[in-house]
Formats: structure tokens, sequence, C-alpha cells
């Protein structure tokens, strides 16, 4: 099982490589009577788009969305919503020098072992451009959650240690700076942070935040399919993600109880929690807070500094990785990761419907 | 969708309350011809017992696990496997103070906000005692590894923020404290902390790590099916679970890329990694270095003190928990975690038997 | 895989060997807030007990159904549902005859094949007490479609070639006889003839029909879910179903369209169909027309009289299955596919439920 | 849901309507290793492709079927191999006239109940143009089958009324007359009937036959996923299947038990079955003999002489379908029943891999 297919209800499938006719995404289960234009996913499409400033890959990629099948005058119309970017830029280059070798901190070894050999060209299946797919379905997602007025907001919090100052938390920032991040000062000192990097060959982490607004309480379920466990998975599955965290998260570990328990109170006749070290999830069910998680991005492993390594024969060779990568993965996942939680989202919301007989009688009646 | 399945062919399905009949899990797609016997499952369920030490709960439960299915003459047949462990204490108790309160850190209020009304006894579904069927099933999947060369260890690497340290890492004494902490100097300087804990009336959390070591490289998918996130996921779905992070894990975010990227290297003519940063998978498979990961423990909820919290009518109103509680999650956690890597690892097993058309044609002559 | 669970929303997981603790289901997604009780259950389960006359088993078995979670109050929490029938009658019983046989019309060759060896008492997991566990979800899923208004009934068509007189059909009197015949008349056709049968020391089959009433339009999936082939591979999933046919079923072979078409005529201010050969599914969604499907079971393939096998050396030996058989399946079976009806058509509803934004929107307001 | 998926390992999901960008597939868990070229998938195609007959629609389509991901250097690599079949025909045309209607035998009106409206356009996902994803996957499937022995043929055995003679049996002849039917004379007396049907603007059903040659006993699992179930859920959700019958089939339903069992023997060292019956299949797992089943079609429902219905509105119309339409499905269905017979027996085979303590080793060593 090659494991591309993410959800239940709303359910997505990728496909697609580096260096092959394309990439897409199947969406099934997208509830008909949807306004969807190509635009509503290519606006998100360009926010994850190489080029955007240096700190980026310079490399033109277009990225043009096609809208193949599920969408009729304007609406979609249940059916499976079909979405292709298809590659242009399809020169045959050379990959001799690479593909023997083993790539540190990428895939390259791992899928020959599981597969007995791999498309060598461009990092193949676990290339960055697999994230396409995921940030055209997470559109779609967004624009049903919008109509039921969630809604979600990813951005860099860290860089390279450069933390945000929570006192300066400007959202119209996030899409003023080329790091997403959502405070002008922090921005600035990691921009000079990354020319540096740019200057050593090298490349440095972060943290993405991501905040969901006006989830009602009572969606996600309990025991495995927990709200949070769901999430975690969405963002977990993110090429180089390697923590994740919900509310709290790690914090807790130091915390006492009397801390860390949210006390209910009353207000405007309805019930809500007075802080928030839950992160919006108690038991695995939206609790009417902000849902709140952040993800921990490793560093590009493509580096352009000499490194070593081995061949598939197992002979030990050095390795320089040519050409312009990122010198940080966080501004360009920023977006990855906002729709992978409304796929998640949008998704617990479809499979809690029947969660009741008054909810099953009100739809069928 | 209750969400009380977890895994694609190696299969798990709990059931079971606090103050039912009892609690249960059916394991579908077992291997037939395993060996198995009630003590082996038993001696997992043992390990989560409560009463083992005064910083569990004193309570006795028994918890005497019967095989109702699968097992015929000492081997799995390879039909479900039904394992059961019924409430033997099942004293009607008076719930009345509780029953309309929203317990602060707990699942009360969104119980309600999703289903309409809940099962107030004991945590009903939400209870620790919901996590006896993942660890039978644990018991099951870990003995199937074993016989593959697959060993798992999951031990509390801190507990309100005093660390083992690390060149003082004993595995044999994780079974010798209270804690399951490899190091007997940190466990007991917990074991102080903890009594002071038990005095204040308060609780508080910590961390647990997981080692698996002998996973040959190729397991787990790519893309959304990551072994890092299933096992993400696994463990995130565990109840007061916050945080997850796989080898150096929220530690990548401040990394370099020239630091974090794990050369390979030749070693006895395999091909090996020099460091482990990433924990045993990259790009969502086995790398055939040790797994790692981490997980964040909330401290218990249930606490002797006094809170402030709000009933089901909005009314504010103090509410004491009464009754002997865990001063902490983390030391029963442990084989839970354990028992979610297991369950995790071998379905990821068995899902990639068919990756390749030579394995394919090595089972199927 | 073992293949025991069945559904999505409303899935449901079974459990269970002939000679073991006993039986079982879980039922996981029953939405909560349904009232349900033993009894509830028990009544369907009385309906596939042996025993009720001499053309099924003499044996006793009790067959009596515990709830051991997910009800509380005498409502449905939400959370999986547990069923179990335990096997009191547990004689350990001399199998050496047949042990090593394959019987003819069993599955104790496949068995031996896929696993390697088999629990061999009485047929194990492929004996008819499997379908315990789907009785008593189908009873829970009638339970849950009753309060929407739709009722499902199946009954005896055909048994030996002697088919129902469609102009004598009498509903009551489906629970009149013990061959479940609406049709009095053919009824005593069958006594004789099963009369003669057991005489025979042979076995015959026939055809049960099932007919769903008050199932609105719209429900059932286009393409790999339809309505038509979910209802077909639950029926075909009841051990000894050979065929299965909706609508006018393997009639279209000789119709003409103009024939086989059902117009659509306007009736009380609704759009309905004028004939139903589509048997109430259109493009593998119900059409609002009553859903009518039959299925061919087959001969009871144990029969006391002489056969010829071949035991697992390969050596050809007579074989004489000693004990009480029922001279035929179709009486249990019918409320076996009843049961699996039930369960496959709340499937279906609850899928369905976030089909259009305007039912998202009503539920999620 | 909607219900586009079909397999669990062999997993495949297609998308596409009669008039949108095109149709296609994409197919998730096929073996890494397998060679495949556009023209192993194009061949199947052409065995759908209309316009091969006159007694089959005219319209030319090409359906150039082009390999989008999944396969690098003539081979597969494990990742989802994306297939698509674009519309070059997609000249707009006046459907004003059939836009309200409800089309007696077509999904108009339940498309319109389920979804609130529909793409009108030829059918939209409910057309035959849906079944190019499906042959498209089923050509992948067969040829990983063919590598393990494994041989798919199906064709009509009957056309209205018209049967082949079983002596007469000549599976060369399948591919040598517009029907795919295996005897020469058949063919000719149902070319005779149709081309009356044309005259009469009409329409006829069929039976179409599958053989599966060369399964090893073993294949499928007990309980739900039964092969026999598994196969029947496949060919029951292809568009205008109204019966699935295994074996003898709804033959059972009047023979007796000492008829219907098939004995066992040993040849050549194997344990094999006397005579077949049971087509292959016993307790839903294959028994070593051929695996036979039968679909039973309906005529095309677009006829072109005057049949009533209702539009949408309630009001009662005259309507005829204008154009070129089949006057039968059969011939162009034989591709589509093999193809969803190979996807449904690979996802079996894969599924069984894990099935022994043995097999798991055998391959993880």
């Amino acid at each position: 099982m090659a494991g591309s297919s993410f959800g239940t209800m709303f359910r997505i499938t990728t496909w697609g490589e580096t260096h092959g006719a394309g990439v897409g995404v199947v969406i099934d289960g997208c509830p008909a009577g949807l306004e969807l234009s190509r635009e509503d996913i290519q606006k998100y499409l360009d926010r994850r788009r190489p080029g955007q400033s240096r700190y980026t890959t310079q490399r033109k990629e277009g990225d043009q969305v096609e809208i193949l099948s599920g969408v009729f005058e304007g609406k979609t119309t249940g059916t499976p919503i079909s979405l292709a970017v298809y590659n242009h830029d399809q020169r045959s280059k050379d990959y001799s020098n690479i593909k023997d070798l083993y790539r540190p901190g990428h895939a390259d070894y791992t899928y020959d072992a599981k597969y007995g050999f791999r498309d060598y060209r461009g990092g193949g299946r676990s290339s960055g451009r697999e994230t396409i797919g995921r940030v055209a379905a997470g559109a779609v997602a967004a624009k049903v959650l919008e109509t039921l007025g969630i809604r979600i907001s990813a951005y860099a919090k860290a860089i390279a240690g450069i933390e945000i100052d929570p006192d300066a938390f400007d959202e119209q920032e996030i899409f003023h700076n080329p790091f997403y991040m959502p405070d002008a000062k922090a921005a600035a000192k990691v921009k000079e942070y990354a020319d540096q990097m740019i200057k050593e060959m090298d490349s440095v982490g972060g943290i993405i935040e991501c905040v969901i607004q006006g989830v009602n309480p009572g969606v996600g379920d309990p025991v495995f399919d927990k709200l949070s466990a769901d999430l975690g998975k969405a963002v977990l599955s993110i090429g180089s993600i390697k923590g994740f965290e919900i509310g709290d998260g790690f914090r807790v570990a130091e915390a006492r109880g009397s801390e860390n328990n949210d006390e209910f109170m009353e207000k405007d006749g309805k019930i809500v929690k007075r802080t928030n070290h839950s992160g919006g999830v108690l038991g695995g069910i939206s609790d009417g807070s902000p849902i709140i998680f952040r993800a921990a991005v490793k560093p590009t492993p493509s580096i352009a500094r000499e490194q070593h390594t081995a061949d598939r024969f197992g002979k030990e060779v050095p390795i320089e990785i040519k050409g312009r990568h990122d010198p940080m993965i966080v501004p360009r996942a920023v977006v990855v990761v906002e729709s992978m939680a409304a796929v998640t989202l949008l998704d617990a919301v479809l499979r809690g419907l029947g969660s009741t007989m008054d909810n099953l009688k009100k739809i069928y009646e």
C-alpha cells in the first residue's frame, strides 16, 4: 500500500513525481454545491510557489492548476474533483552524478531499500512538489470550512531559533515578508541570518504554528481518531516535519495539573474555557477554544557545501548538491501545514455529522 | 464514526467504559501460527495495572485478560482474536456530585457537546481504562515483532522536569522503580517530588521515550502513511499526550542542515548512517537506525485541590475531585506508548509485504 | 487482513468460533441517543436460533446476548457497542474422525490452504454461528432505520424449487411457518419435501427475497459504492450464498430496454416510478421505490449420507457427517439477510449525510 | 463519501465525467518493478472503445491513455500510477431538451435527489465513460497477475436469450465477432436479432461470464471480505449490472446437497475437486478450481423510440433520446467485468501475503 490517500469522508489521493508529467490530487467526498473556481485553488498554490524571494528556490515553476472534473457551472457536483499541475519544464537533465548516491537527509536510500530502485530525478515522489496536491486539496477544504465560519491561519513562529514576539503579533504582516512571519522585526532578523546561511552554503529549520478559529465544540472522535491525533498525523506526514505539539505541547511535561487544567466558565450564555492550555481539544474532541498546534521543520537537507555519504554499492564518496536550493523549508511549508489542517478538520466535521440520532433525523427527514 | 479502530492489515478495535461490564479489543489480521498464551498478554497488562506503588492509583483492579477467540491449541488461527477484561468491581456508586459538572482537563464537556449526553461514571470511554485494549493488542503485536528480531522499549525520560542522565542509562533499572525510569538517581528525585505533589494535592507531567531496535530499512510508506506520521497518530491518540517528536524532534528547529543531516557510510558490508538525527525514519520509511521518538504527557487532570468550573447549565461552581488519583500519568502510560508503537510497526510491516514484484512472487509461487 | 469488519460509518467487527468461548460483534459508529435494550437484539437472534422446528438443527443453543458496552441508562452513547453470546455448551467432543478430512462443500480445505492449519471443531470461524454477530448488529441498525421510517423484511421466496405464489403473499404468514415463507400453501409443500429430504439424508437450497420500504431517494453512492453493490457484497458475504440479484435481476438479460426502463411520473406532488424493474436503485442510488433483492442459498453441505472426499494427506476416504444438521439453510438465513441489509443501508445513509453543502450547514450551524 | 475508490492494498480511485476535461484513475499500491508500457493499458481500452461495429456506438472517441506518474524507465516505481484519457471532442452541444428531464432507466433523477443538481451533459459521472478508469487499472492488475500465472477471460455468454453452446466453446472466437461471444453460431444469431432491435429502436440485455484460471488455493478472506463477495461488489458496481452469481449460482436454489457438494480427490500429488459447483471459492477462499462467475446486464436504457417520463418539476412529458446508442451494453462491458475481476483478485492476493507467520518471515528476513 503506497499510502497516498488521506481522510475518510473527505478523501484525497495525490500522485506525481518531480520530473514526470505532473502532479495532482483527486478529492473524493467534497459536498455538492460549493462554488469553486480555478482561482480559489491557484491562490493557495501561489503561496507555496518557489521563486518568491531569494530565500526560496529561484526556479520558475508556474504551477498552474487545472480542474479536470467534479465542477459544473462553477459548482462542485459531489463527484471526484481531479486537479492537476503539469510539469512544463521537463528538460532532460544529467542525473548521473547522484543516480547511485544516497544524499544525506533525503529518502534516496530508504526508497531503494523499500522498492528495490527509485526514480532518482529530483527526489521523485519524496520531493517537495508532492505537496502541490495537498495544497490544492487544502484550498478546497478551506473554502468549505469558511462557509461554516471556520478559519485557519498558519505562519512561521520561529526560524533558526529566532522567535516571533507574541506581543508584536500582526496577522497582516504574515503576507508581507518572505518568511510568513507575523512579526516584521523577527522577520528582519531571520533575513539577516538567512543571508549568512546562503553564504555558508548551509540551511536552517524552524517552527510553524497554526491556529484554527471558529470550530464548534464536538468535532473529532474519541479514542484513535482524536482530532489532535489526526492533525498530528496530517502534519507529521509532510516531508521534513519532525515534531508536532498541540496547546501547551511539550511544556506540559513540566507543568502541574493545577496550572495545566483549563477551568470552565460561563460567558454570554455559553460555556467556555478560561484558559486554553489544551489547545482547543479535550479527549480528542474540539472544546470550542481556538485549536492551536505547532510543527518542527528540519533544515533543508540539500546543502551546497561538501558532505560525505555512501553510494548504493557501499562506497563512501564526497557529495556536493548543485543547483539553487531553499536555505530553509519553513516559508513554503506554511501553506502546506494550513492545507493539511483544513483537510483534516473538514474530514472530522463530515465524519461527525451522524453522531447523534437528532442530527441524523435533522437531515434524513 | 466513533473512531475505535486502528490499523489496516493488523487492525485493532477497542470497546468498553470504566463502569460497564468490561473493556476489550478485537484484533483482526494477526498472522496464523503465532504461539500465544494468556500470560503473554497478561504480563503487558500488569505493567499498566494501578496499585503498583503509591504513585499510581491504589484501587485494586485485577485486570485479568481472557482470550475469547482466535487461538486454537496455543496458536493464533488467523481469525479475530477477541480479548476481554471484565470489570469485577461494579459497585454502584454515587456520581450525583459530578454528573452535571465539567471537570477541568477532562472530556466531560466535549462528550456532552458531541453526543448530547455522556456516561458520567468515572470518565466513561475517555477513562484510562480504555487503554487496556491497546495494551492487550500491543502484547500480541510485540510478540509477532519479536519473532522478526524487532524489540521495542519505552521508559520515562523526564517527570516534572527531572530528566534521566543519558550517561547513566540502565535498561534493567526501568523495571526496578515505580516510574519506569532507566536511571535510579533520577527516579529517586522524582520520588521526592511526587511525595510533595501528593501533599500539595497536585499532579505533574513528563516525557516518555520509546526506542525500536532491529527494524530493517524499507518499512513504512511515503506520503501520508509515513512511519513517523503513523507512529505520531498512534501516540497522540493516547489520552493526555500533547506532543510527539521523532529523532531530534523540536531541536531541528534550531539546527543547521550540515548538523542535522546523517551521513551514510559502509559498515560490515551494509550501508548505515553515521549519526541518527532522523530517529530512524527518512521520507517516512525506516532507514535501519533505531527508531526513537518521544511523547509529552500532561499532568493528571484529576487533582484533589479545589478548582473552579461550570456545570452543564452554565453555573460556575467549585469542584474537588475525591478519591485516590495518580499524581502522574507517565508511569502507567509507558506501556501504552510501547504497545501503540508495536501495533503501528506491525501494521506497517504487513502493509509493506507486497511492495515489490520480487516479494510478491516469493510468497505467491 | 482477516476481513472481519464491514461498513465505514456504521462499522461492525465480528469475532468468535463455534467452539470457543463465544461469538460477538463490536459496533462502532452507532448514533448516540438510540433507545436500546437487550430484548431489541435478542428478538432478532431468536429468529436465527436453531431448534425452532425439525427443519432446523435440534441442538439447544440458548444464544443469550449480553451488552458489554456502549449503552448507558438505556440509550446508546455513541461509543462502541460490544455484544457477546457466550457458548455454554463447550463439552469436549471427539473430532478425531473429521480433523484431517476435507468435508465436501465446506471451507476445511481452503482454511488449511490459507492459514496452514485450522480450528477443525464444528467449522470454526466458517460455521453458521459466525452470523450471530451479524444479526445482533442488524438488530441495532434496524432499530435506527425504523426511527427514520425505513422497514426491512426478508422471507423465503422459494425452497427446493417450490415458489411462493405472489398473489397469495401474506406478510403475517412469514412468522407462522418454520420456513419463513409468506404463503401457507407453499410452506406446506416445502414441509412435505423437507420430510422427504430428511429421510433421504439429503438437503435442499432456495431463494431469499428482501424488501426495504421507506427509503428516500438519494441514498447510496455512484461508482464503486453503489447501494446495489454494497448490498450485493453484504449478502454474498454470508456463507452459502451463491448469487445476488436486484430488481428484475437475471431476467434483464432477456428483456428489452422498452420493457425494462421504468417511466417516471408525478404522484401526489412527488416524482415516482410507474414500475420498479430497477429494484429501487438507479445508478447506485435509491430511487424512492421499494428496494428489492434476492439471494440464492445453497443446500446444507453437511449431509448424513455417505460422500467421498480426501484427507489432508491426499488419501481418498468415505465420509459420513454425523449429528443432526438442518436439511436446509434458508429458514435460518432469512434474518441474516435482513440484518446485513440493515447494516448496509444504515451505513449508506450515514455516509451520505454530508453529500451537499446544504445538509452540511443544516447540522453544523 | 463519493465512493470513487476500490480496494485496500491495490487501491484504485477513478475520476471524470463524459463531458469534462477527461477521465482517469489513480492506482495506489502497485508493486514496484513491474514492466509497464502505455500499450499494455491501451490494448485493454481498445476493447471497450465504441465504434468497433454497428452494434456499439459509432462515435469516434480515440481514448488514448497517458501515464502521468508512477512509471520510471519502463517499470512501476511503487508510487501512484496516474492514468488519464483526455476528452478531445468537447464541442459544446445543446442539452436544453434533456436538462430538466429524467430519462427512464438512467441516474438523472437519483443524482438530483442526492446532490440537489447534476451535470446533465451525457450522463455525467454515471456515463459509460466512467469505466475507462476501471479498465485502465484492470490492465495493470492483469499484468501483475499474469506474472503469477493467473489468467482472466470474460465473454458474452448470452445476449437477448441467445446462449452460447458450451460444446462449441472457442476461446479464439471471442475476439472475432463484435459481441465477444466464444461461439460463432450464437454470435451470428445475435447479429440478426440486434439488427432487428436497431430497426425497432429498442435494446437488449445479456449475460457475461468470467473465468479466472491459475489461482492458488488460499486467496480471499473468510467472513465479510470473501473473495466471492468482493468479486460480487466489484461487478455489481459496474453500471447496468443487476445480478451476480458464482459457480452454479441461482441453480443451487433447486439443487440437493448431494448434487451440489464437490468431492475432494487426489491428482498428481495435489488435492483437487472432482467437480466445480462452487465456482472456485469455498468459505470465501479460493479452492484451486477455476473461479467462474456471471453477471446480468440490463438492456441499454437509451432507446430511440418514444417513452414517457417526468421532468424535475413533476410534469409528465414524452421523451425521445436522439443520437446513436448501443443497442446492447454487453459487448463493451465484457472487458470492464474482466478488469474489475483483475483488480479484485490482485487486491485479495496482496491482502493475503501476511496470513501466516511463515509467509511473514519469508519476506521479512
